[in-house]
């Protein structure tokens, strides 16, 4: 069934009139029609089922039959800080690949190393939505404005907090140390990775290094290692 | 310290001649000169440390100072076969990612409902030998030569087989089913997943279900996950 994405629906209503553009999509693209269903997605864990009662090129209206709330919810929060990498489309497939296995937050952090200092956090979101679409999932991740690192170690997480780096010193596996169920904030950083001044604040800050394992892994890889992880060891929870 | 894909060089040698595009590269490009020290890997487990006498832009010649063998030996062999993506470029970055956590040998299979039909070798070794330099590695992963689904099923494999499809019935988590230290097959579908005819076939070839979770995930999604599973199981061992 067609799956639009529309954060502007609401649990309550009985009937709602998509975009132009997506009325646009779904008329003159896809060819739907009067009596068709659909799915819709608020982003916020609301899946829709609904009826199509007029297919109006511009705003084709909708009747809601059922609304599923907090749709796919998972049992554990990811929030993954990570150093904008120089090819943005790096940056990109990671949060492709992160919203299909699971992730809630995304704050771009600068770090002393990064080449990038910058990122069209808009892109990003449409990115995410089409991801979450072409995964069936209700919830989209929330992307935050990019800050310093030291900005962000200075911001309030909660839970459990890891930074993941490839200098020397004790580290875990991440999928040993955290608790399932869990909010989870990791850092991850730039290609040349985290200053050793940087990781020292980090630890101070209460961040726990861990690693990936013995192979040197790119930015957006381990990255995607981190959600994957927090997905394995929450699996039976 | 630079780094070579060297697959002509072997243990015994004392010293070597970089190839032409590799010379012009050292030379011309990263300006290397005589008494520089540079790494080659062969693609097979050896690792080289040499220093460059003659720094010629056709044929750089280097004196052999060590040669680590079997480097970054993982004690587990997996072989993933996967059905190419529609998009080739989705294949590409799954054989960058593997290629960084850790795969040794892919075949493309072309199943029922496969929309690409064919594969160009060559372009997916030139991708993974810059993966393997990138993620300082010392292997290459092998790939094959495409085969139809049910030509890979007549082939025998060794080890622990698997299908992972989403369709209905009992299924395991591959993390959990997998015994350390051994050599598994996983056998990922096109999107549109493996027919019902596929998954009846391969399980009586003994492959067994398996399954990634709750998310509907892409074709190259899938695969890089049972990447991540085997080298997670194997962590400890």
């Amino acid at each position: 069934m067609q799956l639009f994405y529309t954060p502007d629906i609401a649990p309550h209503l009985k009937s709602f009139v998509l975009s132009e553009e997506e009325s646009r999509h779904a008329v003159r693209v896809l060819r739907m029609e009067a009596g068709q269903q659909v799915q819709l997605v608020d982003g916020r864990g609301g899946l829709y089922t609904a009826v199509i009662v007029d297919a109006h090129p511009k705003r084709s209206v909708l009747e809601i039959l059922r609304v599923e709330t907090r749709y796919g919810t998972r049992p554990y929060y990811l929030h993954v800080a990570i150093a904008p990498t120089k090819q943005i489309e790096r940056i990109e497939w990671f949060l492709e690949k992160a919203t299909e296995v699971g992730i809630d937050e995304i704050t771009p952090i600068i770090c002393e190393r990064s080449e990038r200092k910058e990122v069209k956090v808009e892109r990003l979101n449409k990115i995410m939505a089409a991801a979450m679409k072409q995964s069936l999932k209700a919830y989209i991740p929330r992307m935050n404005e990019p800050l310093g690192f030291g900005s962000f170690l200075d911001q309030r997480t909660e839970g459990q907090r890891f930074i993941a780096h490839c200098g020397d010193g004790d580290k875990q596996y991440l999928s040993e140390i955290i608790e399932p169920a869990g909010r989870y904030t990791v850092l991850v950083g730039p290609e040349g990775d985290f200053s050793g001044a940087e990781v020292d604040a980090a630890q101070r800050a209460g961040f726990f290094p861990v690693t990936f394992g013995a192979s040197r892994l790119r930015t957006e890889t381990a990255a995607l290692v981190a959600c994957l992880e927090a997905a394995i060891r929450n699996r039976r929870y």
